[in-house]
């Protein structure tokens, strides 16, 4: 028997699920709504239109085929009736009709449904400060947006840029201002670090330095008070917390919450902070109304807990899923890793699972190994240095997470997915340890860096390896006075290692090549805690358990080694 | 209580093994004998040396910190005793003894052990034909073959090779003469396919065709039947079952064996096919004695059955487990995917689990789905089409392997390696089709390609996609009068199809374009079978399901698309 089937919004979740449900039930009345004129386009990639990397804005809304998604095409070629500039009013759960509006002629229309879905997506976080409606500020919302904005730049009427957040969009927007189109660009983050809550605090610091490197102006714990006027209605700058900035462009990327005033209104439950709460089968309390995408509250895979996970390709995920369960096929959604990749100029961070800091909070025995390991076999040519952070958990061994800043390739996506498929499945630290990387020279190697981070995590566990506190040691570095029975024990070469013994000392930063420790070990003190160091923290874990077979010295490792500090852009370490 | 540990064989899974049992056991004392003087080395690079893309073999051989992994560097730094060029020629199972024999001064000496470790690795299989040892024949048995191929190549000696086998190695030594050197090479396999076992054959004429592109000759179902003597006792040419081929340099890569008659001589169970029988602590049948690395047989965690695995990254695993068990940590290494992965000029191609062929012979109710999304954002600039094929079982729905063919980045490392990672957990299709990618535009597709995959291989299992045999389409093509009742319904733009059109006659290749079905279905006769395609296959199962709705029409989909179809090589398509 057919079925009506309402959907509300057209972005991503929306026409994911309306296709599919026409794929699997061809003779059920599927309607779409969305206030929009602009739908089913990949909001992810608009970044990459104000870059120019993507031409045309049409290119977001064309399928792989090149034809153009809207709302002709959904009725030629999906047989999905789609309103656009139709706003959804309220619901009606008695009578199952949703009330709505035509927002150019006004009128007003009953849909009835026998199946409702919500995929009213998220909206941006707007600033509670004065200037927020002059000209030249703009949030994210919508392709609107991003298509005034690619055109003020290409009139050439931008020059100075502020982007106000840290996150994800607000970092990519940076780039696209900066490396395109030479815009000198300030980004601010409220925060004390980039990307909070998506990578522990030394993380962001290495992409703040790259950013810094590339020629964005990063402050960080500044907050824009005003966005200044012209006198004429336009933007002219930015009042921050501790300055003023020129700015004929102001980027607002504050984050986004999600749309939920509707299911709110309808009654349906939603949790505090707005996301529509829905079971594994994504129905919100009202089993006939499913729900989908950057408006739905999820389950994080580590913590059990309600989070949020607004991401394009999670709601195609969901949307799928929804889908599926309107037209009888059972199918779950149990929750997120929240995974997260990103191109940053010429670097790629990504993470998934929970942050150090976030898993500490959320009371596991949590701890780190940080590595820094060839991201392929390191006699390979285009080899480079990735940083790896295995967040686990010493109680039971499970690994929560893993975080990556390296080169923009793929190599990270490799280690990342990987990851997450197994946090999504409790994977513990031994299965780190073992997990199959596909092996060849210009791919990985022999000892794949995923592979190798477990081992570190396992010699943690195991209380082979202890590790100095990265924040502790680099304070030391700027004040020996604050550790003074600390000190350096450089495994590298005496060529690496020449400058720092001249500029700290040769009682604070003792030289005692690798090879060399087995027959000068008695040259160390007693009464001394040596921090060891090399460049990636391999050398110095097995020197550690060296000196603590023979017993008298006391040793600290520095995870990850100089290839990690050095990316933090700690300046003071050789100036 | 100190124990003696002996490791035979010094290239991987020994070094590894007995580096990690210096850092668990630290007064233990471990010595490793090689027959070779140069050990610890990365054989999988070895074409890349030749190649030149690593320029001195003793890159291969050094740390990542530059230090050359010899028998000093082993004594220094590890603490680990290295016998070189020492052959172990008895085990003594009764008195806990291993004779060697210094292979320069003919001494012997007995080494006592506590535990003792096999890391024999494997020898290159030689050919039973007239001409192995004349000069300039080669197999890649170690670091000394490679370095004088390398040499003669340096010296000009070589325009013109024979590479024999078109395993990894034979393809990866093909492209290193042909690439950087400009040798003329021919490539023989005897088997129907390049890669045989590793891929599915589709896949291996692929790879055929690009490396033809790319100006190496490949004949498959050919071998060598004599390597020819210039009279001078060097090689001039290779008489194959097929033809005549001069060469002035013949390399041997017909597979590896396991090398272990010291295991079998000394009353070890070993496999038929020779690899040393090992149980997950990696024990073989006398407990105190361990095995690793390219000499032991691992049990498949797809089959359950004993198979062989020869890869060095799998061999550093076991290593570590095997050391782990020796020194009192429980340790288990379960088996293998078999996951693999290589470059071949611009290319990349890999596969983990089982092949289609593979599946079939082991008695599953084995299908595949063949997809060709991009490898990124479709709209990205950089992205480009990757093959991938899924193989399940239709009955359980577990995945049992993975392939793919694309461009030479790390893209398809990050889709094997999740698929690894959930095959070895058992994982099912639904676990593919949810699997969390992480997702930005320059790295994935909010339907990432790997979650796509699953979604074809789920309406295959259930029926909503029925999928015509790649071959038996490719032989219609070629004659049209092997299917009489037989049309291709091309749902691609008109600008595509019209060559198709016009070559093929209206009657047997319909253009109708994908937009245009719901309107024009009437079009289409009750008394064919379509075969529906488009460029990646998406499209057409669309137009199933829609014409399987309408109820009249016969059809089915060509999948992976024309994509796939024109990666094959197949020059008829349109000639």
């Amino acid at each position: 028997m057919s079925k009506k089937i309402v959907i509300i919004g057209a972005v991503a979740a929306g026409p994911k699920a309306a296709s599919r449900l026409k794929r699997l039930r061809p003779d059920w009345e599927v309607t779409m709504v969305d206030r929009d004129s602009l739908i089913s386009y990949g909001g992810c990639g608009i970044p990459y239109y104000v870059s120019g990397d993507v031409s045309d804005e049409s290119e977001l809304r064309a399928t792989s085929f090149h034809v153009i998604r809207d709302a002709d095409f959904f009725a030629h070629s999906k047989g999905v009736r789609v309103l656009t500039r139709t706003q959804a009013v309220a619901i009606d759960r008695e009578k199952k009709q949703v009330l709505v509006r035509n927002l150019d002629s006004n009128a007003e229309e009953r849909l009835a449904y026998d199946y409702l879905m919500l995929a009213t997506g998220a909206g941006p976080i707007e600033l509670p400060i004065p200037g927020m409606r002059l000209d030249g500020v703009f949030t994210i919302a919508d392709l609107h947006k991003a298509i005034e904005i690619k055109t003020r730049i290409a009139q050439g009427k931008v020059s100075r840029a502020v982007v106000i957040g840290g996150g994800a969009i607000g970092i990519e927007m940076a780039e696209a201002l900066t490396d395109l189109w030479g815009i000198e660009t300030t980004l601010l983050e409220l925060a004390p670090q980039l990307l909070p809550k998506l990578v522990d605090r030394h993380f962001a610091a290495m992409l703040a330095k790259h950013l810094a490197d590339k020629g964005v102006a990063v402050f960080t714990r500044e907050s824009a008070t005003e966005l200044l006027d012209d006198g004429q209605g336009r933007v002219c700058g930015v009042k921050t917390t501790r300055r003023a900035l020129e700015a004929d462009l102001v980027i607002v990327a504050a984050g986004v919450r999600p749309r939920s005033e509707l299911a709110k209104a309808a009654g349906l439950a939603v949790a505090p902070w707005g996301g529509i709460r829905v079971n594994q089968r994504l129905q919100t309390t009202d089993p006939d109304i499913y729900a989908a995408g950057d408006c739905i509250a999820v389950t994080n895979l580590i913590t059990g807990r309600e989070s949020y996970a607004p991401l394009g390709s999670l709601a195609n995920r969901e949307g799928r899923v929804a889908a599926d369960n309107m037209a009888g096929i059972p199918s779950l959604f149990s929750g997120v890793c929240g995974s997260f990749i990103m191109k940053a100029f010429e670097r790629c961070i990504a993470a998934t699972g929970l942050t150090w800091e976030a898993a500490l909070a959320e009371g596991f025995a949590a701890d780190y190994a940080l590595t820094s390991p060839s991201d392929r076999a390191h006699f390979f040519p285009d080899q480079a240095v990735v940083i790896l952070q295995l967040v686990f958990d010493r109680r039971s061994r499970r690994v929560l997470g893993l975080q990556a800043f390296g080169m923009m390739n793929d190599s990270i996506s490799a280690r990342v997915d990987t990851a997450a498929a197994l946090i999504a499945k409790g994977g513990t630290i031994e299965d780190f340890s073992l997990v199959e990387m596909a092996y060849a020279p210009p791919f990985s190697s022999a000892i794949d860096s995923l592979n190798a981070a477990a081992h570190v995590a396992e010699n943690m566990c195991d209380h082979r390896l202890r590790r100095v506190d990265l924040d502790r040691f680099l304070a030391w570095m700027e004040d020996m006075s604050l550790e003074p029975a600390w000190a350096v024990l450089d495994l590298r070469h005496p060529q690496e290692s020449a400058a720092y013994v001249e500029k700290y000392g040769e009682d604070r930063w003792v030289a005692l090549e690798y090879g060399q420790v087995r027959r000068r070990h008695h040259e160390l003190s007693p009464n001394t805690t040596y921090i060891i160091l090399c460049n990636a923290g391999t050398r110095s874990y097995e020197v550690q358990v060296f000196l603590d077979h023979l017993g008298a010295i006391d040793s600290l490792v520095l995870c990850g080694g100089l290839n990690a500090v050095s990316r933090l852009g700690v300046g003071w370490l050789l100036k």
